[in-house]
Protein backbone atom coordinates (compact mmCIF):
# COMPACT_ATOMS: atom_id res chain seq x y z
CA UNK A 1 0.00 0.00 0.00
CA UNK A 2 1.76 3.77 -1.03
CA UNK A 3 0.43 6.60 0.42
CA UNK A 4 2.05 8.59 -2.36
CA UNK A 5 0.50 10.82 -5.30
CA UNK A 6 -0.77 8.80 -7.71
CA UNK A 7 -1.33 10.03 -11.17
CA UNK A 8 -3.77 8.22 -12.94
CA UNK A 9 -2.36 8.48 -16.81
CA UNK A 10 0.90 7.99 -15.75
CA UNK A 11 -0.28 4.62 -14.23
CA UNK A 12 -2.04 3.77 -17.10
CA UNK A 13 0.53 4.07 -19.55
CA UNK A 14 2.38 0.92 -17.60
CA UNK A 15 -0.80 -1.19 -18.30
CA UNK A 16 -0.83 -3.06 -22.08
CA UNK A 17 -3.16 -6.12 -21.23
CA UNK A 18 -7.15 -6.62 -20.56
CA UNK A 19 -9.16 -6.91 -18.39
CA UNK A 20 -6.49 -7.45 -15.44
CA UNK A 21 -6.98 -4.73 -12.88
CA UNK A 22 -4.29 -3.16 -11.04
CA UNK A 23 -4.32 -1.47 -7.99
CA UNK A 24 -3.21 2.03 -7.39
CA UNK A 25 -4.54 3.06 -4.62
CA UNK A 26 -6.16 1.95 -1.03
CA UNK A 27 -8.98 4.08 1.37
CA UNK A 28 -9.60 1.70 4.21
CA UNK A 29 -10.81 -1.87 2.50
CA UNK A 30 -11.36 -0.04 -0.75
CA UNK A 31 -9.24 -0.47 -3.42
CA UNK A 32 -8.75 2.10 -6.75
CA UNK A 33 -8.12 -0.17 -9.69
CA UNK A 34 -7.06 0.90 -13.05
CA UNK A 35 -7.97 -1.58 -15.84
CA UNK A 36 -7.90 -1.69 -19.86
CA UNK A 37 -10.87 -3.69 -21.02
CA UNK A 38 -12.05 -3.89 -25.04
CA UNK A 39 -14.38 -6.63 -26.50
CA UNK A 40 -17.45 -8.23 -24.96
CA UNK A 41 -16.47 -9.71 -21.20
CA UNK A 42 -18.28 -12.53 -19.14
CA UNK A 43 -21.48 -12.16 -17.35
CA UNK A 44 -21.05 -12.40 -13.70
CA UNK A 45 -22.30 -10.84 -10.48
CA UNK A 46 -20.45 -9.78 -7.06
CA UNK A 47 -23.10 -11.26 -4.35
CA UNK A 48 -21.18 -9.17 -1.66
CA UNK A 49 -20.93 -5.92 -2.86
CA UNK A 50 -21.30 -3.26 -4.81
CA UNK A 51 -19.11 -2.32 -7.94
CA UNK A 52 -18.12 1.27 -9.24
CA UNK A 53 -17.11 1.90 -12.84
CA UNK A 54 -15.61 5.35 -13.78
CA UNK A 55 -14.72 5.57 -17.41
CA UNK A 56 -11.44 7.37 -17.82
CA UNK A 57 -10.85 6.91 -21.78
CA UNK A 58 -13.15 5.43 -24.48
CA UNK A 59 -16.74 3.85 -23.81
CA UNK A 60 -18.02 0.86 -22.03
CA UNK A 61 -21.27 -0.74 -22.63
CA UNK A 62 -22.51 -2.23 -19.30
CA UNK A 63 -25.10 -4.99 -19.95
CA UNK A 64 -27.51 -5.63 -16.92
CA UNK A 65 -30.61 -8.29 -17.24
CA UNK A 66 -33.02 -6.44 -19.33
CA UNK A 67 -31.24 -3.14 -20.29
CA UNK A 68 -27.76 -1.80 -20.46
CA UNK A 69 -26.41 1.54 -19.34
CA UNK A 70 -23.68 3.56 -21.58
CA UNK A 71 -20.66 5.10 -19.69
CA UNK A 72 -18.03 7.90 -21.77
CA UNK A 73 -15.53 9.63 -19.97
CA UNK A 74 -16.30 10.87 -16.62
CA UNK A 75 -19.31 8.88 -16.10
CA UNK A 76 -19.76 6.76 -13.12
CA UNK A 77 -22.07 3.73 -12.75
CA UNK A 78 -22.35 1.42 -9.79
CA UNK A 79 -23.49 -2.09 -10.33
CA UNK A 80 -25.41 -2.88 -7.25
CA UNK A 81 -24.50 -6.15 -5.00
CA UNK A 82 -26.37 -9.25 -6.68
CA UNK A 83 -27.31 -7.83 -10.13
CA UNK A 84 -25.30 -10.03 -13.36
CA UNK A 85 -23.92 -8.16 -15.63
CA UNK A 86 -21.82 -7.82 -18.72
CA UNK A 87 -19.08 -5.25 -19.57
CA UNK A 88 -18.47 -4.64 -22.98
CA UNK A 89 -16.27 -2.11 -24.67
CA UNK A 90 -16.93 -1.62 -28.34
CA UNK A 91 -13.34 0.11 -28.70
CA UNK A 92 -10.57 0.14 -26.15
CA UNK A 93 -11.67 1.61 -22.85
CA UNK A 94 -9.51 2.39 -19.90
CA UNK A 95 -11.70 2.41 -16.97
CA UNK A 96 -10.94 3.06 -12.74
CA UNK A 97 -13.03 0.26 -10.65
CA UNK A 98 -13.95 0.95 -7.10
CA UNK A 99 -14.26 -2.08 -5.19
CA UNK A 100 -13.52 -3.89 -1.73
CA UNK A 101 -10.58 -5.13 -1.88
CA UNK A 102 -10.47 -8.76 -2.95
CA UNK A 103 -13.60 -8.52 -4.86
CA UNK A 104 -12.43 -11.34 -8.22
CA UNK A 105 -13.23 -9.27 -11.50
CA UNK A 106 -15.27 -12.45 -12.86
CA UNK A 107 -17.19 -12.48 -9.44
CA UNK A 108 -19.65 -15.88 -9.34
CA UNK A 109 -18.20 -16.88 -13.07
CA UNK A 110 -14.79 -17.35 -13.20
CA UNK A 111 -13.55 -19.14 -16.23
CA UNK A 112 -10.03 -18.10 -18.53
CA UNK A 113 -10.58 -14.15 -17.82
CA UNK A 114 -10.43 -14.54 -14.00
CA UNK A 115 -7.15 -12.09 -13.09
CA UNK A 116 -4.85 -12.18 -10.04
CA UNK A 117 -6.23 -10.41 -7.74
CA UNK A 118 -4.56 -7.69 -5.37
CA UNK A 119 -1.82 -6.78 -8.32
CA UNK A 120 -0.75 -3.47 -7.34
CA UNK A 121 1.10 -1.10 -10.16
CA UNK B 1 -29.01 6.75 -4.09
CA UNK B 2 -29.15 6.39 -7.07
CA UNK B 3 -28.12 3.81 -9.89
CA UNK B 4 -28.66 6.05 -13.15
CA UNK B 5 -25.20 6.94 -15.03
CA UNK B 6 -22.87 9.49 -13.12
CA UNK B 7 -21.64 12.45 -14.98
CA UNK B 8 -19.31 14.10 -12.90
CA UNK B 9 -18.95 17.58 -15.61
CA UNK B 10 -22.64 17.80 -15.51
CA UNK B 11 -23.30 17.59 -11.39
CA UNK B 12 -20.32 19.98 -10.91
CA UNK B 13 -22.36 22.21 -13.31
CA UNK B 14 -24.73 22.41 -10.12
CA UNK B 15 -22.28 22.85 -7.63
CA UNK B 16 -21.50 26.77 -7.02
CA UNK B 17 -20.22 27.06 -3.58
CA UNK B 18 -17.29 25.46 -1.81
CA UNK B 19 -16.38 23.48 1.15
CA UNK B 20 -20.11 21.82 0.96
CA UNK B 21 -19.35 17.91 -0.57
CA UNK B 22 -22.05 16.73 -2.64
CA UNK B 23 -23.01 13.16 -2.81
CA UNK B 24 -23.00 11.72 -6.73
CA UNK B 25 -23.18 8.37 -6.09
CA UNK B 26 -22.64 5.51 -3.23
CA UNK B 27 -20.66 2.10 -3.73
CA UNK B 28 -21.91 -0.11 -0.55
CA UNK B 29 -21.31 2.39 2.83
CA UNK B 30 -18.37 4.24 0.37
CA UNK B 31 -19.55 7.89 -0.82
CA UNK B 32 -18.33 9.79 -4.02
CA UNK B 33 -18.74 13.08 -3.40
CA UNK B 34 -18.17 16.00 -5.42
CA UNK B 35 -16.75 19.72 -4.05
CA UNK B 36 -15.32 22.78 -5.63
CA UNK B 37 -12.61 23.93 -3.38
CA UNK B 38 -10.93 27.32 -2.92
CA UNK B 39 -8.10 28.74 -0.18
CA UNK B 40 -7.74 27.11 2.82
CA UNK B 41 -9.67 24.62 4.55
CA UNK B 42 -8.95 23.99 8.33
CA UNK B 43 -6.60 21.79 9.88
CA UNK B 44 -8.60 18.21 11.07
CA UNK B 45 -8.44 14.42 11.35
CA UNK B 46 -10.35 11.56 10.68
CA UNK B 47 -9.62 8.98 13.45
CA UNK B 48 -12.19 6.13 12.13
CA UNK B 49 -11.03 6.46 8.34
CA UNK B 50 -8.57 7.43 5.53
CA UNK B 51 -10.16 9.50 2.95
CA UNK B 52 -9.15 9.58 -0.60
CA UNK B 53 -9.28 12.87 -3.01
CA UNK B 54 -8.75 12.84 -6.98
CA UNK B 55 -8.66 16.20 -8.58
CA UNK B 56 -11.15 16.73 -11.02
CA UNK B 57 -10.10 19.96 -12.35
CA UNK B 58 -7.58 22.54 -10.95
CA UNK B 59 -5.23 21.87 -7.98
CA UNK B 60 -4.74 21.10 -4.52
CA UNK B 61 -1.99 21.18 -1.95
CA UNK B 62 -2.52 19.19 1.29
CA UNK B 63 -0.68 20.05 4.04
CA UNK B 64 0.43 17.06 6.11
CA UNK B 65 2.44 17.47 9.14
CA UNK B 66 6.25 18.64 7.99
CA UNK B 67 5.30 17.98 4.43
CA UNK B 68 2.50 18.45 1.75
CA UNK B 69 1.77 17.26 -1.44
CA UNK B 70 0.40 18.45 -4.70
CA UNK B 71 -2.03 16.82 -6.63
CA UNK B 72 -3.03 18.45 -10.13
CA UNK B 73 -6.25 16.82 -12.52
CA UNK B 74 -6.24 13.06 -12.94
CA UNK B 75 -4.13 12.91 -9.62
CA UNK B 76 -5.07 10.81 -6.31
CA UNK B 77 -3.91 10.75 -2.72
CA UNK B 78 -5.41 8.84 0.57
CA UNK B 79 -4.67 10.79 3.59
CA UNK B 80 -4.76 8.09 6.31
CA UNK B 81 -6.51 8.00 8.90
CA UNK B 82 -6.32 9.89 12.13
CA UNK B 83 -3.35 11.63 10.04
CA UNK B 84 -3.68 15.07 10.28
CA UNK B 85 -4.21 17.53 7.22
CA UNK B 86 -5.11 20.88 5.72
CA UNK B 87 -6.56 20.93 2.03
CA UNK B 88 -5.54 24.61 0.45
CA UNK B 89 -6.72 25.08 -2.73
CA UNK B 90 -4.48 28.37 -4.53
CA UNK B 91 -6.47 28.53 -7.12
CA UNK B 92 -10.70 27.03 -7.60
CA UNK B 93 -10.40 23.59 -7.65
CA UNK B 94 -12.68 21.00 -8.40
CA UNK B 95 -12.15 17.38 -6.27
CA UNK B 96 -14.08 14.31 -5.79
CA UNK B 97 -13.75 12.68 -2.58
CA UNK B 98 -14.45 8.86 -1.94
CA UNK B 99 -14.49 8.14 1.56
CA UNK B 100 -17.46 5.98 4.19
CA UNK B 101 -20.82 8.21 4.16
CA UNK B 102 -20.85 9.77 7.47
CA UNK B 103 -17.83 11.70 7.36
CA UNK B 104 -18.09 14.85 8.37
CA UNK B 105 -15.31 17.54 6.03
CA UNK B 106 -13.72 19.56 9.39
CA UNK B 107 -13.31 15.86 11.28
CA UNK B 108 -12.54 16.48 14.69
CA UNK B 109 -12.05 20.11 14.05
CA UNK B 110 -15.76 21.44 13.51
CA UNK B 111 -16.16 25.15 12.96
CA UNK B 112 -17.63 27.84 10.67
CA UNK B 113 -16.36 25.48 7.42
CA UNK B 114 -18.52 22.54 8.81
CA UNK B 115 -20.54 21.48 6.09
CA UNK B 116 -24.10 19.36 6.19
CA UNK B 117 -23.21 15.45 5.44
CA UNK B 118 -25.52 13.48 3.02
CA UNK B 119 -26.41 15.94 0.60
CA UNK B 120 -27.25 14.65 -2.98
CA UNK B 121 -27.19 16.04 -6.24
Amino acid sequence: MSHSVVNLAEKALRIQDTWSPRVVAQMNDVQFKLVRVEGPFVWHAHDDTDEAFLVLEGALEIELPGSSVQLGPGELFVVPRGTRHRPVAHAPCLLMLVEPRGVVNTGDTGGEKTAENDRWI
